[in-house]
């Protein structure tokens, strides 16, 4: 017999009953009924009941373990009494009478508690994060992360991509956040970065001609944390494909999803095809780039209404309405609290109207409404009694942000909102440009890297507000998992964009200079996206918080309680690496190679 | 049809003949044949033949295209006819005739063909390595790598391991080798470690009950660069499992490494199951403990045959006799060079005797052989006619060392090298503990965390330098893939092993508090391995140099060309991480928190 386990505490089930069996767990649970002990052995798939009667050595063995500790027992597999089975559990049909014990790991007594939830904080629970890890929720976590990461590495190889690593010390990308730095040891005072995104990479690989590539490939940006994003690091799904246009990019990472969501979603259902939605109309429709689609309820822009109008809270501002049907029950409660809702997004408040059983609007707000104002609000919106209609009024992203919360909060408390349902769409037609408000000057709204619509002649001849970019996001159930883009790979398109948003060729030159050299030899039409695989396991394992889904996190302050990193480091050590510490306010030594 | 290929460049055959394609690629080769142009169309699928009759557009335009340009082409597929089929190529039955050209990226001079190997330095490939990647032995290399890695994920999943990441920002580790540091914004003074192996992490997640572990994990150890190991980064296959004994790691890394080689090995032969050797053994039939067993020879210990000798090259030394059959015909080159080939590994000369066609020995040292020695040399080196002995003799480690060298060179010179195989072996028992050759003092001979063979007890009772350890090697021709054990996962039997190495409690409990802490929560039995990923690659694509497998890796200098890593860096930066350069020979500023 083997050494520590003839079986898994997961696998035994009444079609064993009378065979000898050897088993290597962790104990679980304890419960001493008259002398006879009754004990959980857990280990990694499941948990199994020993049995150890009185007077046995067994039982004395057994007796004096402290929980968590890892034992071997040897045993017989017997059937439970009919009013003993654990339908609960896939072996809850037997137990295994205990004939030997051998102790292989005693456990002092743990800090906190692993077969309950006692509510120990989090600190601690990432300071021994090795024993949270055996509770049954951050197992499960885990486990559906590895399953999640290996099935998406599976279903990208099947579609034809190649997934290659990129390098991790590199140089410092144009990505927006904060670099983490490492100092050379071999080249004095000179730093590598870690890679906040592989982006470059990536378009070089397709310039090599690596037709499609992908990557699980670790990301690190040194910012503060939040709930969707580890501080330190994160992984993202890095996808980058050669001759290709967006629907060509679309597919595959929509086929992806589908699958993905349908398969570790625990039966929630994934709407596919994943409707297209122009950005401006997100705006309009949703009152947001992330729009959360299981929300049944949609924004319609009424200021035309308005325009002339002797109400001056609407007259000569942007409006919006969300008409909400079926609300003929709702209390007066439900208006007002929609209100405060409103108000804490932002609103002064929130004008609201409903229509009785004769087709006739009551609320508020209704006595300002002329008679042509109501047919017109009729027709637009399609009221019928019981609905009601909600109103914002302002600037147009200011209303935007307001009733796009709104719709949300509308659609939860009035049952136009779909629950067990993942619903994805596609944000596209981005804006290239926008004008700052405060200067007036023209800069790009996303992504200066993306290659216009319409390419040099667009740029040449539209007015730079109307150029569209080809650029995309994909958003599922009001979380964004990832932007993407048809890159420009043209130098001379490049050199004309970022002229129109007032950089010279030579800035362009010197900032983008090795993209651009690269782009000199034969770079072929291509595009990508990176979806976060984090968030993609946060939404599956319904976690609202990252840290849930990774097995050794940092946390808040970017520690690793566990380890104890970050750590101090011998004087020694940094001068090696040529730096030293920073004391204060005073300058730093300026640089001076030391050889 | 589609913006920019209808085909791929490989797909296309005799049975597409009168097909209209589009297809998109780089401009591969170009020859004009009074005026008709014969291109070749490449893209990462294959390559294809464009034929551009004169006076027609498409000649035009592809007659001024630099090579390595992209072009999107249409056109129509048609036969080549019984003279022009190419048989190396998959689409050499036929032939595009080329309609129309669009040029999608136009390419500059590039700075070496690719089409052709033509000796450019390495330091010039790698700083333009978006074109040394298009090269097809590279471009073979990276996607060989990219299969590779990708089974191996899918064989150790459906082997039951699950993949885990572990983290990059981490904590520094006790692995002997420097590590990279990054300086902490949040934690003013602190620094992170990248880790030079998961090590302490998997066996947390042992502790932590994840049964079985794998991942490709990146590795970061600030090295000078070797021909086997990239500076920097490099990706190791790291395993661990729970409740296993040595056989139980073998059986599945032995599946694994068999299935791999059988599969990407380009035909050669895998030996499997592969021989367990203990390290002693090792040491004196190969001289090594990563012997290259595709030499079919054998060292043997004739020590004692010289003990009382009054041959006094021989006499009281340590003696390795090489006995190399069937070399009758070899001239007395062989024996010269093999010698000089022992002098430069570090022997004086290389004494040798070969056996006649009626029994009777000649050579250098036959005059020096008594009747007696014949006669057991004879027996214990089952010499006849044709045989050769070499022999070297002085200390042991001296004498394992080149004899070993010259064991596998005369293989070699002799034929008794099998080409095209893959031998593995396991190199097994190492001792624990070793005599410090100068202080005389007992210290740890490899890894201070494997289990003792024997346990508490053998500590207890044995002679240290008798005590072995659960540790292993995995050998393939000659190349280390990886050490591995079985963990020592009990804090009483690692202070007793440490404690004969000298070390007392407190200094244990200090230097390894993480891992005493945690394995002082039950803790099971474990043990693994960790062969290097960039070795394997580098064995199955036969590439002398590990950054021919290698997509961007840096050169021997730690340097990154391609994008100018390591960079300086603004002070700014530095200061916000709380560094300053550090100046010459003077001290650096002494730490002092900056709040």
């Amino acid at each position: 017999m083997h050494r520590y386990r003839s079986h898994t505490c997961g696998e035994l089930r009444a079609s064993d009953v009378g065979t000898d069996v050897r088993l290597s767990g962790w104990l679980h649970n304890r419960r001493d009924l008259g002398g006879i002990l009754f004990i959980d052995l857990r280990d990694h798939y499941g948990l199994v009941q020993l049995v150890a009667r009185p007077g046995t050595p067994a039982n004395e063995a057994l007796s004096h373990l402290t929980k968590e500790s890892v034992v071997r027992v040897d045993g017989k597999v017997s059937a439970r009494g009919a009013d003993n089975v654990n339908p609960d559990l896939p072996t809850g049909e037997i137990e295994i009478e205990v004939t030997g014990v051998e102790v292989l790991g005693s456990s002092a007594q743990p800090p906190f508690t692993i077969n309950t939830d006692d509510g120990v904080n989090e600190e601690r629970r990432l300071e021994y994060r090795f024993l949270d890890l055996r509770r049954e929720r951050m197992h499960r976590n885990i486990m559906l992360r590895t399953a999640v990461i290996a099935a998406i590495r599976q279903k990208m190889t099947a579609l034809g991509f190649n997934e290659m690593a990129t390098p991790i010390l590199t140089a410092a990308s144009p990505e927006g956040a904060r670099d983490f730095l490492v100092p050379s040891r071999l080249n004095p005072g000179k730093f590598y970065a870690l890679p906040q995104a592989p982006q470059q990479f990536k378009q070089l690989l397709m310039i090599a001609g690596f037709d499609r590539y992908f990557q699980i490939a670790p990301c690190f940006r040194d910012e503060d944390a939040r709930a969707d994003r580890s501080p330190g690091e994160f992984y993202q799904l890095d996808v980058e494909m050669s001759f290709v246009e967006q629907e060509d990019v679309f597919r595959p990472v929509e086929r992806l999803m589908t699958e993905l969501f349908e398969e570790f979603g625990g039966g929630r259902h994934v709407t596919s095809p994943f409707p297209r939605i122009p950005f401006r109309e997100a705006m309009l429709k949703y009152g947001s780039d992330k729009p959360d689609l299981r929300a049944r309820l949609e924004l319609v822009d009424i200021t035309d209404v308005f325009e002339g109008s002797e109400f001056k809270a609407f007259a000569g501002r942007h409006v919006r309405a969300l008409p909400v049907p079926a609300v003929q029950d709702q209390p007066r409660r439900f208006f007002d609290q929609l209100g405060e809702y409103a108000v804490e997004q932002g609103a002064k408040g929130l004008a609201w109207v409903r229509v009785g059983d004769d087709g006739a609007l009551s609320g508020p707000i209704a006595k300002f409404l002329t008679g042509e104002n109501v047919e017109a609000l009729t027709e637009r919106l399609g009221l019928k009694p019981g609905h009601a209609v909600f109103f914002g009024a302002g600037e147009f992203d200011e209303v935007s942000k307001i009733m796009g919360a709104v719709r949300v909060e509308a659609a939860r408390r009035s049952g136009h909102f779909e629950e067990d349902v993942f619903r994805f769409c596609w944000i596209v037609d981005f804006p290239m440009y926008e004008k700052d408000p405060e200067t007036g000057r023209i800069d790009f709204s996303h992504n200066p890297f993306s290659m216009p619509q319409g390419g040099l002649e667009a740029l040449g001849t539209q007015d730079p507000l109307d150029v569209l970019g080809w650029q995309y996001d994909i958003v599922c159930n009001g979380v964004e998992l990832s932007s993407g883009a048809i890159r420009n790979h043209r130098p001379d398109i490049m050199f004309k964009a970022f002229e129109i948003a007032g950089y010279d060729r030579e800035t362009v030159e010197r900032e983008f200079s090795g993209m651009l050299r690269a782009f000199q030899y034969g770079a072929p039409p291509h595009g990508g996206i990176a979806p976060g695989v984090d968030r993609i396991v946060m939404l599956l394992a319904d976690e609202p918080n990252i840290r849930e889904t990774i097995a050794f996190p940092l946390n808040q302050n970017a520690q690793d309680l566990l380890m104890g990193a970050p750590a101090e480091v011998e004087e020694a050590r940094l001068k090696e690496l040529h730096i030293g510490l920073y004391q204060g306010p005073a300058k730093p030594t300026p640089y001076k190679p030391t050889k």
